[in-house]
């Protein structure tokens, strides 16, 4: 590799701020050995230190850094998109990856990595290394079970829109959140078109499995009940801003061992509806589930892990909802619902059945985010390796056609989909008629 | 007065920024013959000019300067509270209230006054002097119809609100909005606790006619089921940033001829539900009509502006609800609802039922706050004139109890308000029973 003075190397657009750089190994070697606290973690002198770039998201650069006593993980945030070059996004995206870590941490404790290190100039965040955690999605694509992945991912949702809604602090702190994410609008934009507009019309950027479901893609783009049920989730995306959101938390943010689950990735973080973050999540469960006939193996071992995975939305859920709701009941000392206003037995009582029921509409909103979320992956720009490593066109685009067809109703007839057991049996019997 | 150089006058604390002094007469004489285009508007010299004093509000110093050539009001935000100088304020409030007028100005034209001049270091906005324009409220005291008013406070909230919403624009236009205005916490901290909070509970700054209103005062705060849709209201203020809001858009924020209305008083300008601004001029004008029998004069007069001043919410809402479709319609090009998922005839059509629903939703809204406004100024801090001018307080707190008791019909039973005809004939019949 280049070293990072020679021309080529290292060279941010014209737009870059002063002393940012794309690092390589040898940046990065010498970014490291600048900070003391990081020396001491790898131990041994700089030249010693293994570094690889491991970049795998669509955005980012992704280094890890090996010493003889421990071993770090580095996140540079690049000018453009890692995987297009020709679509320029700004370096501010690891701030707010950065701030939503530093609201979260404290709340949601080992269920992300720690961070070491921020390099406000190169736009570098230094992180515990999660070995030998892998990234969910390719574990579930493997049929490989994580007893703890859904409900540690449950907890961590509940755990961080709690702390940060204004159910529990302060409306100060929310609104600070507020105003400091509502300027995360590249990433916003993103969201706004690639997931809430874009499948739903002729875009550049869609694309999905052709011919095979050239015919479902112009049905999409041509049911106005389904275009306008798109849009309602599009407005409640930019408009309920109830607790600090991951973003983007589909099954590649979660890195797990089957002892062990970590959230990563919070750059497309903002303030939003929490079944956002719900649904993202579910979602990428279902299409796991919806992609398994597609990677062969077993009938009986395909259909065994489907049931598994698909069970896995419950226990999400009922780790999530429980979590929340304990939470709400007894760390609550916000403005929305002031704990003081209902101190009495009539005013808990009533408090009580008001939580149930927000708790309630979460679940609604998780099944139509989730439904937008699947459709998104199949449709649009941003696929997901659970299709995607199915190497037959035609085998693919039946997995997805179901995925589809699903998501759909999920639009379509929310009221079919009232809690978590009703929408997994859904799904088990749309993928069994498949 | 003292001149400004004299220990004791232009004393501001010391949290004030460098710059900063507390206007008074000469210092306002000395500011406005600085600015060129100030001096040019009053013309002659500076000590021709005559500048009074004129504050009014609860919070800020207000000023009328004249000159031969032309005039001017000037408002300087105070450190203090104006009414309570022991109540820290921040000065902030008047940049805020200065970029409400800034982005909402273009599209309100001449239903505002014109901004002249900004200073940030006096935290002073110089603006247009409204005359002969009154306060709304005091002219609706003295049962003065303004014929225009309601159908320009409808038109001002439609064009406001639609432009600054996502609606409108791309959602990033709105996002900025959200961003600078969440930082608007002091106010909006008044508006939390004094709108939905103290008056539901025991709070130091709570006031009502006592001992008349002792027991229903008691009664709301027994009442779980009445907190309980306070608290909803409460929530809904802050977590639905639907457009830039006025934030306090009441019958003393309106300066009105009975050919001209203007809106004032933007500091409490925030991103929240449009039927936030809607039901604080509904509120108005029916705190008015319950408070028209505490201020004597002929029966038939009294009743017949009773009548008048009811019908303003219709003739507000029909105004709003029109003009808000017809730009909705018209002049669309935001993220939320994007236009071009519904160009086709199904489409169209669908979409015109989805603008008329939330139309509808800002109307449920509407009964709500306004309901909320309506308790606030009876059982909380800051009450009004409709109801203070009324000396005695056995006539005044039997006009309060009517309108308390109606509120809190608003809120527990909304079904019984579906239309602004069904609120005011409700509103009518409750007046006449009473």
């Amino acid at each position: 590799m280049p070293d990072a003075t020679e021309p080529g190397a290292g060279q941010a657009s014209a737009a870059c701020p002063a002393g940012y750089r794309i690092l390589d190994v040898e940046g990065l070697r010498a970014m490291l050995a600048d900070v003391a606290s990081l020396r001491a973690r790898l131990g041994g002198p700089p030249d010693s230190w293994r570094i690889n770039e491991v970049s795998d998201g669509n955005l980012n650069a992704v280094f890890i850094a090996e010493g003889p006593a421990g071993a770090v993980c580095a996140k540079q945030a690049l000018p453009y998109v890692r995987v297009d070059q020709a679509w320029a996004m700004p370096l501010e995206r690891i701030v707010f990856e950065h701030e939503y870590m530093r609201r979260t941490g404290p709340h949601v404790g080992a269920l992300a990595p720690e961070i070491y290190h921020y390099d406000p100039t190169l736009y570098c965040l230094v992180m515990q290394l999660l070995s030998p955690h892998i990234i969910l999605r390719r574990g579930l694509i493997a049929r490989r079970c994580y007893p703890r992945a859904a409900a540690d991912i449950g907890e961590y949702v509940a755990r961080a829109c709690f702390a940060t809604s204004a159910l529990a602090r302060p409306f100060e702190v929310a609104f600070d959140a507020l105003s400091l994410f509502a300027r995360n609008q590249a990433l916003l934009r993103i969201s706004v078109d690639l997931i809430f507009t874009d499948p739903y019309r002729i875009a550049p950027r869609n694309r999905w499995t052709a011919p095979y479901l050239d015919g479902i893609a112009a049905e999409f783009r041509r049911d106005a009940g389904l275009k306008l049920a798109a849009a309602r989730w599009g407005r409640r995306f930019l408009t309920c801003p109830q607790a600090l959101l991951h973003g983007d938390l589909h099954s590649g943010s979660v890195m797990a061992t089957e002892d062990d689950t970590r959230v990563i990735d919070g750059e497309f973080s903002f303030m939003g509806p929490i079944g956002f973050d719900c649904g993202a999540f579910i979602a990428n469960l279902l299409l796991n589930a919806f992609a398994q006939p597609g990677h062969g193996g077993e009938a009986a071992a395909c259909r065994d892990f489907q049931a598994w995975v698909l069970s896995q939305a419950e226990v999400f859920w009922a780790r999530f909802s429980e979590r929340f709701l304990a939470l709400w009941q007894q760390e609550a000392a916000g403005d929305v619902y002031p704990a003081d206003l209902f101190a009495d037995p009539d005013g808990a009582r009533r408090l009580q059945q008001e939580r149930v029921a927000f708790v309630d509409g979460v679940w609604t909103d998780t099944v139509g985010f989730a439904a937008m979320k699947m459709i998104r992956r199949i449709l649009g720009f941003a696929h997901v390796l659970d299709f995607e490593s199915i190497a037959d066109p035609a085998v693919r685009s039946a997995c997805e056609a179901g995925a589809l067809c699903f998501a759909r109703r999920m639009l379509l007839e929310p009221e079919a989909f009232p809690t978590p057991a009703a929408l997994t049996a859904a799904a088990a019997s749309a993928i069994a008629a498949a």
